[in-house]
């Protein structure tokens, strides 16, 4: 005979699985001797049986039976005692706690003639009327599923009769008549009477919680979060204890840390003579935990010993609810609590010191993502709690910011340099706002999404950003914006949160992130587990500097494009664009030459010994002309062409599918004399950089979207050459290597014959989501809400890399790339590098380093890390 | 010991890798007992082994000498003999035959001393000094790598100088002065005097033919052609005759059929007293080979017979090369006869009635592209001799076309009602032009390329075309074309030649292709072998019917939106496309409702029980407005908007990257009621077709670009669900199937998935190339010529099938879709069904077929049933 039903005294917090996470903390609670009120639990397997059969067997209903009889004994109480009535309450709990499932029945074993019993016992009528129309209303709406506002109407009816504003100045005979009247809603609405029979309700309960784990809305929880379908629920059945018999009665709920600081001390509140719901209810202020001791000082003396216990037992700060009944505590729950990122990281780390946990656990203690609180400004809470915000958008980049308003970047970058914090805000940015967003303390825009350009730009900046404001309007041209009837004006003050997506009106202070302490040593730890290198996506050396203060060890990928886009090079770089002969180019491009390589020279500078991989020119060249007819007639004088001819010249160069179109290593393949100018660059600054401060300088040149063997062997060609004939020219021996990356679909199914020229790899998975996928980011916006709101794209395969395909190129690429050079170090950039669950991956197929925005350093060295003592 | 040289009687023609393929033949014949000038061959083995040590070995040396004296002894004359010396020819000869080898030394064995010998003996001391300059000049250019100028300078002033026109003026003193002269050059070039020992001269000339192996341009030739860089060539030397030696004398060529038309007769050609070069010259006209018959009928009647031996012995048609010295025939050279489509189907067929091959052999005797050939119109031969082409493009779609010049679509449509055979020419065409381009004869348009709009399109339907006549200048609003000072206006005639490109003025009497007896039986043959379908492209009844003609299984890709840009449909399209809520698109929807099935009625009738797989609603929808002002403006009154409004619509649909966009089945998830129109089309069409003519039709819905598999389970519910409800409005149990295009890299890689839903792939091989390498078709021009300049693109991905990189996906998808479906019907659509070398791949992964435009039919069908011999 299985065994389908388990006392709490039977289990322990170790199965989970079998009896539902809050069954085993029970179990568990009961183990270690603290004071619960006993009960027993209906197993998940006995759910899957009941699905399976529509009904519980009758081996089910027999256990079910036989362990009540044994509560009964424990708790010296009967079911349907008209003296002392056992009183139970329901509640499910599967192994994950989900949204959608029955939750709970109090107060079950009530019914006409138990409620005089319970009313006798305790003296308290209106009590005992009240926990019979509770249970009523709770019975009716979760295991007969009656509509609740037709009980609610009736509560409301009596109310507004008697001029009531609260449940609680409800008198008995109100409540008696509430009773009777929910008992008619249910006979009219079931066709049957309220059961009187406890072992009827308890047995239709049950019954009601296993159905309640097929309904719609868990289904579909279930699927969106990977949570199997077959895992099914327990049903927890438990004596009631009641806090509201007086004053030496209560309830109440506390942390054994402080959930938002993570400081070491009993953190809650609770209320005298009240049960959880009245907490819920708001009516009366719950009062500081710390004043039980005052009020109950053995009680509280309990607590606090039992909280001690508890995060002993449990190696983790406790979530705790309990009730004292007339003096005594019973402890109804535990679990490990919620907390804030501050918060883990202080409990992680002084928990190692307390010796609680070890190292290994304090890592894996701190979700990766919340990282992010902690590396940015965030708002002086006091400052914040009086403003109001006047909008919102979407969270694009965190942090907080509080500046000036400015329309364009030109007035931004003006503004800054005049020593004002300045709010960017435009309708959406472009490449040309480069230099005015990074003038900014906060960027807002009125359209765009989460992967618009100023939320892609921002983030990689490490600048708060808040995208999407669509209520705002934005007129540039008048310099103001406008919301909800009022107008912003330039040079007024506004606040934004990247976080919340907030924006407010005024400025709000501001206070800088801490990144010592705690996190510094959590950080150290992460890196002792760590088996993937973390590098950083920098195009500057301020981005590179401060990418190495949160720890990188190196640019996974630097681009080029982002210098060309420079107020003092673009004219250089148009013109090299527009030029008809390979003379006329090669001149633009010396011009170029001496600006590419201070770039360079500053990063290699900023990076000393740590490496950095240059990619070559990457976007379709049409992106760096001009597109207004001024800028166009400049060009056109300039370059000694009429504006007829030069216009068509930009035509020429404007594509179908820019994506798909002349770019990456194409250009070189088209315009050697491109990549000769780029190595040519990158090689004489690191000859340079490496000889003035005796470092040792390996430099990384990376040629973009290789597709084909021909494409790697004839740039590579380019790209040797040239370093040689530097390295001769200066008398040098520098070592260098040349790699690519992996972002069209085509390379990774050659990988192996790439990989006889590629030195290294790096995947562009943003690319290579796009083609995969055959989307354009920019084109998605169109589809992609409504791919969401049918539950076709279940996540952004932009944030977090589409494991099933996209992955699978991945790995496969990996896999043929070592087969021919076994120690081929394989990397990955783009934003996936920064995404904890990526991380994971990437670490899962064997990537030797991730490398994201210097934001995302922090977050992807304690996600690589958590990855390798996952997959030990 | 190895055996590095083999004697003509040592070998056979199954010794090709080892003696090559000259060798192998000349040994054959051997074998045979016919007369062929005796000789051995080095093997391809000694190339090699050449190429490692960049020296014979002595072993080869000794070899040669002891087959040389072999060879003495047959000949029964020896090297260096003052009386009556051994001459020899040295020749390359590969498995393959190659360019940039070092082809012919002849009279090798020549000196100071054995030129009066041979003088002497052949009483002619004119030929004697002829033959030994000619084989210094040889000797110095191939041997020596001396630029051959320098010898023609040397000729050519002793010619201008005795005012002589032609080298058989030259007499035996100038020879002389040739000769002094050419050794002087040999002497200054290279230092050392021109070696005297016909030994020496031997092997330098076998060294000099393997090194050749090496030389870059015959490196390219094996990269281009997949020829392996090892396989080596073997060296000929061989026994020389001389046609030359009066009138029993001669040399010639024939053939075994007419290379031309296939006829069993001999055909070739003989000159009298003449060596092969003479033929070369042109100077004098050879005979046809019957005339032979008169002059040396004994000859003749022992070429005849061993022309016909030939024939029988190789079972096939034999190209031959044959000298006569002194009324002794000798057989130079035997190999298999290049011939024109028409003469190998009948050739192949001829020889199966004869007995002479099998069907099976028969079948693989022609080139499936070959074929193209005999579908088309073709310019009558005479009348084309007396035309010159005016400019040429790109043999865009074969066939020839006269007509009369038009340059829109609308008059082109107009004169073709009013029966006039018309020819549109176009800057390029766009799909507006669909029903001038279906009302021309045929199609020129100024830029585009193979791939082009134009070109595709017209190949489609069978229509010839010329594209990218990049000399001409079109000017459509005043009705002419420039081509070099000419004017041609609207309404004058012009003819195309498809195959070649060539444009001619005036009208070019055309012929219609015969399409039955040898072909008819050839094809039939075919299809007994093949296991693969071929099913066509064909989105209109006509092309249904044509394709069907050309023997079609079914229609594999029906493009629905090709009937949208109909002049009757466009309105309703466009203002469906424009709609604001789904009521209106529904109104516009069904509007088109009756179009649609009209156009499934038709193809349904034309294809009776043949599948008809189509394709739902595939591009961009912005494709389908109007571009010119005034079209805008008549549309937005039409739908009672602004011009300023539709404008902002119109621009709101264009997308940054269309062929990544808003497309496929990402039309039907958002706008779901387009699926439904046209599933209810396809359904009530089939159900009205079967039931009136009592066939039984089994629709396909094809769900496009599939990425994911929520799309194809979204989609594939809206058609199951429309197709149960006609069912049941119909009373109709008609079955029906519901599949997907395989043509987004994700597809190929949750194929598996995928296939839980789609009953069908069909594997979309123009855009999965397009992805998959990253480029658009459109965009790719920019930078494709240079790849292939480059040597980085070998071949067009386009035209055939890139096995390494998309075949992979797609070998991966059939592999994927079967292991959930093991009877999965998986076909290809896209040009690449006709191209005979992707028709071999796809029969090699197993596809069950695949689908061309319907002038490709019988070229996939040859194509097919050759895969299916080979891979037996």
């Amino acid at each position: 005979m299985k065994k389908w039903v388990y006392m709490f005294s039977e289990g322990d917090a170790t199965q989970r699985n079998l009896l539902g996470g809050k069954g085993a903390n029970l179990a568990e609670m009961t183990k270690i001797g603290l004071p619960v009120p006993q009960g027993f639990t209906v197993s998940t397997e006995a759910c899957n049986e009941y699905l399976k059969n529509s009904k519980l067997t009758d081996e089910m209903v027999d256990q079910i039976k036989e362990h009540l009889t044994k509560l009964q004994t424990i708790a010296e109480k009967k079911f349907g005692d008209e003296k002392d009535p056992l009183l139970v309450s329901v509640r499910s709990g599967a192994r994950i706690s989900m949204p959608g499932m029955m939750d709970t029945i109090l107060n079950l074993g009530l019914n006409d003639q138990t409620v005089l019993g319970l009313a006798a016992n305790t003296g308290n009528d209106r009590f005992a009327y009240d926990s019979y129309r509770r249970f009523i209303q709770m019975f009716g709406d979760v295991v007969q599923e009656i509509n609740s506002q037709k009980f609610e109407a009736v509560l409301d009816e009596i109310k507004s009769r008697n001029n009531y504003k609260y449940d609680t100045e409800l008198t008995t005979q109100d409540l008696k008549e509430v009773v009777k009247r929910y008992k008619d809603i249910i006979l009219s609405e079931t066709g049957n009477p309220f059961p009187q029979q406890p072992a009827e309700q308890l047995f239709m309960s049950v019954e009601a919680v296993f159905r309640s784990w097929d309904n719609p809305r868990a289904i579909v929880y279930r699927d969106l979060n990977d949570i199997p379908q077959d895992i099914g629920t327990a049903v927890n059945v438990q004596c009631m204890v009641f806090g509201n018999m007086g004053d030496d009665s209560g309830t109440g709920v506390a942390f054994t840390r402080d959930p938002a600081t993570g400081e070491k001390d009993l953190f809650g509140e609770f209320l005298v003579n009240a049960q959880g719901e009245d907490v819920v209810a708001g009516i009366r202020t719950p009062q500081p935990i710390a004043q039980l001791k005052d009020i109950m000082p053995k009680v509280y003396d309990q607590f606090a010993k039992t909280a001690e216990l508890l995060e002993q037992h449990y190696h983790d700060m406790q979530d705790m609810e309990f009730t004292i009944e007339k003096g005594k505590l019973f402890m109804l729950q535990t679990r490990n609590g919620k907390r804030t990122a501050a918060a883990a990281v202080r409990c992680a780390v002084e928990m190692v010191e307390e010796g609680l946990i070890n190292k290994e656990t304090a890592v894996t203690r701190v979700e990766p993502q919340t990282l992010d609180q902690l590396l940015h400004p965030t708002f002086n809470e006091e400052s914040l709690k009086a403003a109001t915000p006047i909008t919102s958008g979407l969270p694009a980049s965190p942090g907080a910011a509080t500046g000036r308003v400015y329309f364009t970047a030109d007035a931004a970058k003006n503004a800054s340099e005049n020593g004002e914090d300045v709010i960017l805000v435009r309708q959406e940015t472009s490449p040309e706002d480069i230099e005015g967003m990074y003038a900014s303390k906060g960027i807002m825009t009125a359209r765009g999404g989460m992967t618009s350009h100023a939320a892609v730009v921002a983030r990689g900046m490490g600048t708060c950003c808040v995208a999407g404001c669509d209520e705002i309007k934005v007129e540039e041209t008048s310099r103001i914006f406008h919301i909800n009837g009022q107008t912003i004006k330039e040079g007024d003050y506004i606040s934004l949160d990247g976080s919340t997506g907030n924006v407010y009106l005024g400025s709000i202070k501001t206070q800088s992130p801490e990144l010592s302490g705690n996190f510094a040593t959590l950080m150290k730890w992460a890196d002792e587990f760590r088996t993937m290198d973390v590098r950083t996506n920098a195009d500057t050396p301020r981005d590179a500097a401060k990418a190495v203060e949160f720890g990188a060890e190196g640019i996974g990928l630097c681009r080029t494009e982002h210098m060309f886009f420079d107020e003092d090079r673009i004219p250089s770089v148009r013109r090299m664009i527009l030029s008809k002969t390979v003379e006329q180019r090669e001149k633009y491009l010396a011009e170029l030459l001496p600006m590419q390589k201070s770039d360079f020279i500053g990063i290699y500078k900023a990076m000393k010994e740590l490496p950095v991989t240059v990619r070559l020119l990457d976007p379709p060249l049409h992106e760096f002309l001009p597109t207004d007819e001024e800028d166009i007639l400049a060009l056109a004088k300039d370059m000694n062409m009429s504006i007829e001819e030069m216009k068509a010249d930009i035509d020429n160069l404007e594509e179908f599918n820019p994506m798909l179109g002349h770019r990456g290593c194409r250009l070189d393949v088209t315009y050697p004399e491109i990549g000769v100018m780029q190595t040519r660059a990158i090689m004489e600054a690191a000859i340079e950089v490496s000889e003035k401060y005796d470092y040792h300088i390996v430099p990384e040149i990376m040629i973009p979207l290789v597709g084909m063997v021909g494409e790697i062997e004839y740039v590579a060609g380019i790209v040797h050459n040239t370093a040689e004939k530097v390295k001769e020219e200066k008398h040098s021996n520098i070592e260098y290597k040349i790699g690519t990356m992996i972002e069209i679909p085509r390379a990774t199914v050659v990988a192996d014959q790439i990989a006889k020229t590629a030195e290294f790899f790096s995947f562009g998975t943003n690319d290579l989501t796009q083609m995969t996928f055959g989307f354009s980011r920019d084109d998605a916006s169109k589809f992609i809400p409504t791919y969401k709101d049918k539950n076709i794209l279940p996540g952004d395969p932009f944030a977090s890399i589409d494991q099933e395909g996209v992955g699978q190129l991945v790995k496969n690429g990996v896999k043929l790339g070592r087969q021919t050079r076994p120690d081929m170090k394989c990397g990955v950039c783009g934003e996936h590098g920064g995404d904890p669950k990526s991380v994971k991956f990437f670490n899962s197929v064997g990537l030797s380093y991730v490398s994201c925005s210097p934001f995302r350093v922090p977050i992807a060295r304690l996600a690589a890390a958590q990855a390798a003592i996952e997959q030990k």
